[in-house]
């Protein structure tokens, strides 16, 4: 594989225009094997001598020539990101590739269950990541999972912190103190959905109450939307905890990013997604953003009802797709009802001139979806180019 | 070349899970080769097809193989983005190159100054490009391009979306119409720092009254400061704008992102700059950032402070590299001084366990630095351990 090192550059170093100072220098590859595949011989061994392992449960890649090169660039990507992460000082990382044919029984082991998944073991968890397979994605998304699980809250500044952010799903717990058995209980819920999930929590009586937390009280925060929910029952066990956010965990309106790209995608709504497109940079992408919280913030209490965000520069290179593949202009906001398995679609009709749809506009076009009268399957008998027209 | 749809492919495709689904699909390369080498011959006419020309005027690569092969990477991100451009309707993006030996005469033709720099030639602008050389940020970078260099802001919610962005300089200005001489100039000087710098205007009483705007008037926004200052001596002729912009176009505190990381750090304050590493999605890097905008807004008179501000999470494949180059630990805020030659630096002392600094200490350490009282250079005669021990 001698073309690896160019590879890996690629992704590694095509950043660097050449550049006479210091301290903005990418990393070149090293051209050391770092990623390990995983056998009933080898597996044990390798999973002890790391303290976190990340493994890429594979299909077995077919032998024609197209889908074995693919395969190997995702082992480079998977490279890039272990030489990358080898230079931290106090993790030690190891990375493997488990294939779904040749490595059935390690699977089996391992309760790896969905191919083409990335899989992360750390001491306390396993975690499932289904984003973007690029090195710069996935080491942040390591650095995420090597935080702690549950961060402390302790004065104001951090208070507004905490409310700065809106795009995550977010828990935030009042305990008397880190010996408390019922933040303890709270640690080990986090830990089952980090770093998936933000979990917060504050032992200062003061943060506490600007939160407007009670004692041993967890709030369970949307995104995007400013009003917590009170979990009832409090003290809680881990097992109350677990079982009210897995109930809770489909969002009004969330946010798709690189890092949870396909794990949003694969969880459609009978096979299809609201999704909304909004350039959060743009003043016009800006206020749709708006009404769509407005509309989330009313609807919050319908499990039917979850629209997907799409920031578009969080994705350059598939702009146009999406242009072509729905028929829309992303130069300015749009919403639409997406068929997940042909990618038929319809979406709302929003006069470029005129003012964006005001939110009871919104609600409207949404309870026409919800109600199957607006529905991208409408003309899968004819073909026709009638899909945007609705 | 033929492992050039391999590298391609890494750029493009090594995203995609495999997976049953649509309509997240990254477009894999058709092998089509989209990028000119310009020579005196043909640069006349490459130029006239295209409505937007993107050159990359390039350093002759050197004769050894690991020097071509980079150059080869590189051209290949720009065959990505080309590619992906091309799927655009309504634009006509042409990708070249120049050689810095082999095209001198076209490059002196065209006006190119710097190599290893991007130029974007539009009808009415020459614009340079000193980012990430990744298609994804080039892509990001040429739609915004694009877009018209003032955008008119209608209604109380654009008014919002305005006030959100803080991490670029924007103006914004209030005329009587579209076919106001004096939004003619207005628009004649933002063609000239379109998009580093963002313009806005309204033609609306009810807008300009929000934005404190009289007739005429045009606002400066340094990033992350919340007053404006109104340039003095309206109305203005263009070269009045753009002379006032070329002189305060160094902000109290800016953001080092892929787009624009080369430019930034080329533009350093007598060899030197104040860094601050804060992740804004973390409570304590939010309060630190609040601390900075403090200390900035502060300061904004001073015309030798300039702190760059870079956010870890978008760099998450340089952040061992910075641990390690500047002996520091990423997972909480930092600020420090760094000589761009050598990289050498010395970091304020932020206990972990305590609270962040105040303002006032903050603003005493800055001093300490600008007063040289804080040198990175101290110690470059004894080479030891002691750079972050100020």
């Amino acid at each position: 594989m001698n073309w690896s090192w160019v590879l890996m550059a690629v992704l590694l170093a095509c950043g660097g225009l050449s550049w006479g100072e210091q301290g903005l220098d990418f990393p070149e590859y090293d051209g050391m094997d770092r990623v390990i595949e995983l056998t009933t011989k080898n597996y044990k061994s390798v999973m002890k001598t790391h303290n976190v392992m990340v493994l890429y449960y594979h299909e077995h890649p077919g032998s024609d020539a197209v889908a074995q090169k693919q395969f190997e660039i995702e082992e480079l990507a998977l490279e890039l990101a272990a030489q990358v992460l080898d230079d931290l000082d106090d993790e030690d990382i190891g990375f493997g590739l488990v294939d779904e044919k040749k490595g059935s029984v390690v699977a089996k082991k391992l309760g790896l269950e969905e191919a083409d998944s990335i899989y992360i073991f750390t001491e306390n968890e396993i975690i499932e990541y289904d984003g973007e397979l690029a090195a710069d994605t996935i080491v942040e998304f390591i650095y995420d999972v090597l935080e702690d699980p549950v961060e402390i809250i302790e004065n104001d500044p951090e208070v507004k912190g905490f409310h700065n952010i809106e795009e995550d799903i977010k828990l935030v717990g009042y305990f008397k103190s880190e010996k408390s058995e019922h933040y303890l209980a709270y640690v080990d819920a986090a830990e089952e959905f980090h770093p998936h999930i933000k979990f917060f929590a504050t032992f200062t009586p003061k943060v506490a109450k600007d939160l407007g937390l009670k004692v041993n009280e967890v709030d369970f925060y949307e995104p995007f939307i400013d009003e917590p929910i009170v979990i009832p029952g409090k003290p809680y066990t881990e097992e109350e905890l677990v079982e009210y956010i897995e109930d809770h965990d489909r969002p009004t309106l969330r946010k798709m990013e690189p890092d949870n790209m396909y794990e949003i995608w694969e969880d459609d709504i009978d096979g299809e997604h609201i999704i909304a497109f909004a350039e959060e940079d743009d003043p016009d992408g800006f206020e749709f953003l708006e009404i769509l919280k407005e509309v989330a913030e009313e609807h919050n209490d319908n499990p039917n009802l979850s629209i997907v965000w799409i920031d578009p520069d969080d994705f350059p290179l598939l702009v146009p797709y999406w242009e072509k593949t729905f028929g829309i202009d992303l130069g300015s906001p749009q919403i639409g009802v997406v068929d997940v398995e042909d990618a038929d679609s319809v979406w709302m009709e929003i006069d470029n001139d005129d003012d964006l749809p005001s939110a009871d506009e919104l609600e409207e076009w949404i309870e026409d979806v919800l109600s199957d009268e607006i529905d991208p399957d409408d003309d899968d008998d004819d073909d026709d180019e009638d899909d945007d027209d609705e």
